[in-house]
C-alpha cells in the first residue's frame, strides 16, 4: 500500500477538513475556497502537476539554491584572528541539507502573497539554529555521531571545544540576522519582536532544547523507570525537539506577510501537522534508508534501543501517521488560494521524501 | 602602593577626561559637568561617601536581591517532564554570583533618569547568558572547571550533555526574555529590536563566544605558532570574550533609558573601559585569591601556562593598568550628573574587588 500523498484525480478535495482553531464551519462554500478546491485535492491521479502551476523538485532546488547564497553572504567572511571559528560554523553550515525550515518560511510567507525574498535573513537565521541544533546534538556526550550531512560531524572535524561552541555561535548569529535591519523595513518593528520571541520560545527549554533534554534522558542512566516510553511520550519529545522549529519557521512566515488571526491559527496547524510528518518521516528513514542516501548513520535508533514510531507502532501504521499528518496539514490551507501552493507541495515531499 | 580608585578628597575632578567618541571639547565648563565634579572625583579622602548619598556595598546588596527574585520568577517551575533540565538552569543561574551585567544595565538605565524596576527581565536575560556562557566554558572539552560559584559545575552536578543543554537552554532562554511583552510597553519596539540585536552582536562570533574560541585556540594544540600570545592579542581575546557582553549590559540600558547619541556615545566608552578593568581583575584575583573566596579554582591561569595580564606585565603594572581603565570608565561619564553616581562606584567596585 502506497501511503504517499496523491495528486488530485478530479479537481475535487475529497478530505474533511481537520479541526484546527483556524477552521471555520461553512467555510468551504466560500468562493475562496472553492478556487482551492479546484487548484488541489488529495486523490490519486498520476502525471505532472499541472493545476498546481509549479514542480517541487524545482522549486526546492530554486529555493535551496536562494538560501545558500543569501547564508553565504550572510555569514561573516573567515578570515582574521576567528578564521577556524568561523571556518567551523561554515562547514556545519553550508554542508548541503534540505533548508525545509528557510524554505517553509518563506512559502508561509508567500501563501499570504507576500514577497519571499527580503525575507532571507529570517529564513537563514531558521538554517542557523537548525545547523546548531544538529552539531550540539552529535557531540559525544550526546548523540555521537560521526556523519552528517554526508561529512564527519562537527567535533570530528575541528574537536569537541570548537564544535561547542560553533553550534554556540550559530545560535547567536541566528537572533543576529533576526533583528538586523532589512532593506525598505518590509516588517513592523513589534512583528519582528514577535518573530524573534516566538522562535526564542520554540527553541528554548519549552521547545527544541528542552526536546532534547528529555530525548537523552529517555535513553540516559537518569531515566526514572525502566518502562520504554509510551506513545504519549514519544509525541512529546518530537513536538518539542522538531516540531516548535518546524512550525515557528511557518509562523515566522506567517507574522512576516501579515497574516490575520485566522491565518496565523491555520498556518499553525499546518506547521505542527508538517512537524510531526518531518520526525516520523525521519524515524521511517533510520530504519529504511541508507547510510549514502541519508548523509548520516542510519539504524542507530535500533542500535540504541530508542523509542520510535516504528519500533512503537510498527513500519505500517507508522507510514500511515505519516500520511495523516501530511493531509492534516493540507486540510489546514483549505482557507487559502493557490498562493498556498508551495506549502501544499511542502507537505507532500515531508511524506514522500527519501532522505 | 594601593591602586584602588580612591574617594574625593577636595571635591574637585582631578583625572583628565579620557578621549571618546562622546566627550565633547569644553563640556566640563557647563554647569552640568560643574554639579558632577562637585558630586565626585578621583582623589584620595577617606571616609564614607557623604557626597554621592550612597553606599555601594547597599546598592549591590539592593540590586543583586532584585536580581535573584527576578530570576526566580522569571525561570520556568521546575515541575513536569522537564523538571531535570529546568533544575540544571535553576542551579547555575541561582547559585549565585555578583550580578554585575544585570546591576550594570539597570544602573545605566539609572543614569538616564530612567525607572530600573520595569527593565528587570532584560537585566535578568543578560545573567543567563553569562551564566550559559559559565557552564560551557567549564565543560571538560573547554576549561575543564570542577567549582564555579561555590559549587560543582553543572557537568560535575548532572552530567556533560545536561549541562551543555543548560547552557543552550539559558542562552534561548535570554533571548526570549529580551522579547517578551513589558508592562506599560516602556521601550519602543525599535529600540527593543536595537537592543537585542546589540546583544546577539555581542555574545556572538564578533563577541563572546568567538573571544572563547580565541581564548580556546591560543591555550589548545591548534594553536599556529608556539610563540606566547603578546599583549595585543590577550587584549582581544578578552574585549570579545568578557569585554563584550559588558559593554552590551550598559548599552541596553542605555537604550532602554532613551539615550541620546553622546549620552550612548559615553556609556559605550564607560562599558568597554569597565569590562577592561573587569577582565584584569579576573587575571589578578586568579594570582592573589583564595579559591574559598572566589568560589572557584584560583591559580588555573599559571598552572595551563595560559597568557594573562600579570603573565605578560608583572603583578604591578596589571594593577596600575586596572586602575587607569576605572579612571577612563568614570571620565567618560562626566557628561552626567549624580544619576550616574551608582556606575561610578561601580567602577570602582570592579577595580577594587576581592571576588
Amino acid at each position: 500500500m502506497d501511503h504517499e500523498l496523491r495528486r488530485p484525480s478530479n479537481h475535487q478535495d475529497s478530505i474533511t477538513p481537520a479541526s484546527h482553531p483556524g477552521h471555520q464551519p461553512g467555510a468551504n462554500c466560500q468562493p475562496l475556497v472553492l478556487r482551492i478546491s479546484e487548484s488541489y485535492c488529495l486523490t490519486d491521479r498520476p502525471g505532472k502537476l499541472q493545476n498546481l502551476h509549479m514542480d517541487i523538485k524545482e522549486y526546492l532546488a530554486d529555493r535551496q539554491t536562494k538560501v545558500e547564497q543569501a547564508l553565504e553572504s550572510l555569514l561573516p567572511p573567515d578570515s582574521g584572528p576567528l578564521t577556524n571559528h568561523i571556518e567551523a560554523m561554515r562547514y556545519s553550515l553550508l554542508a548541503g541539507g534540505k533548508r525545509i525550515r528557510p524554505i517553509l518560511c518563506l512559502a508561509a510567507a508567500e501563501a499570504l502573497s507576500t514577497s519571499a525574498e527580503p525575507l532571507l535573513p529570517l529564513a537563514c537565521a531558521l538554517e542557523c539554529i537548525h545547523t546548531y541544533s544538529l552539531i550540539h546534538d552529535d557531540l559525544p556526550a550526546m548523540d555521537d555521531d560521526d556523519l552528517r550531512r554526508g561529512v564527519p560531524t562537527s567535533h570530528k572535524k575541528f574537536g569537541e571545544a570548537a564544535a561547542i561552541l560553533a553550534g554556540d555561535g550559530l545560535l547567536s548569529l541566528a537572533f543576529e540576522l533576526l533583528t538586523s535591519p532589512l532593506p525598505d523595513n518590509p516588517i513592523r518593528a513589534e512583528d519582528r519582536l514577535r518573530i524573534v520571541h516566538n522562535i526564542a520560545v520554540a527553541v528554548g527549554p519549552r521547545g527544541m532544547v528542552g526536546g532534547q533534554a528529555l530525548d537523552i534522558e529517555a535513553e540516559g542512566p537518569n531515566r526514572p523507570t525502566a518502562k520504554p516510553l509510551k506513545l504519549e511520550e514519544l509525541h512529546r519529545i518530537h513536538c518539542y525537539k522538531t516540531g516548535a522549529l518546524i512550525t515557528a519557521a511557518v509562523q515566522t512566515g506567517a507574522i512576516a506577510g501579515g497574516a490575520d488571526q485566522r491565518q496565523y491559527a491555520a498556518l499553525s496547524v499546518y506547521g505542527q501537522q508538517i512537524g510531526l510528518a518531518f520526525q516520523i518521516v525521519d524515524d521511517l528513514l533510520d530504519v529504511t534508508a541508507d547510510s549514502a542516501t541519508l548523509g548520516r548513520a542510519t539504524g542507530s535508533d535500533a542500535a540504541r534501543g530508542k523509542a520510535t514510531y516504528p519500533a512503537l507502532l510498527g513500519l505500517e501504521k507508522t507510514r500511515s501517521k505519516a500520511t495523516e499528518a501530511g493531509v492534516a496539514a493540507i486540510s489546514a490551507l483549505e482557507i487559502f488560494d493557490h498562493h498556498a501552493n508551495p506549502l501544499r507541495e511542502l507537505a507532500r515531499y515531508i511524506v514522500s521524501r527519501k532522505r
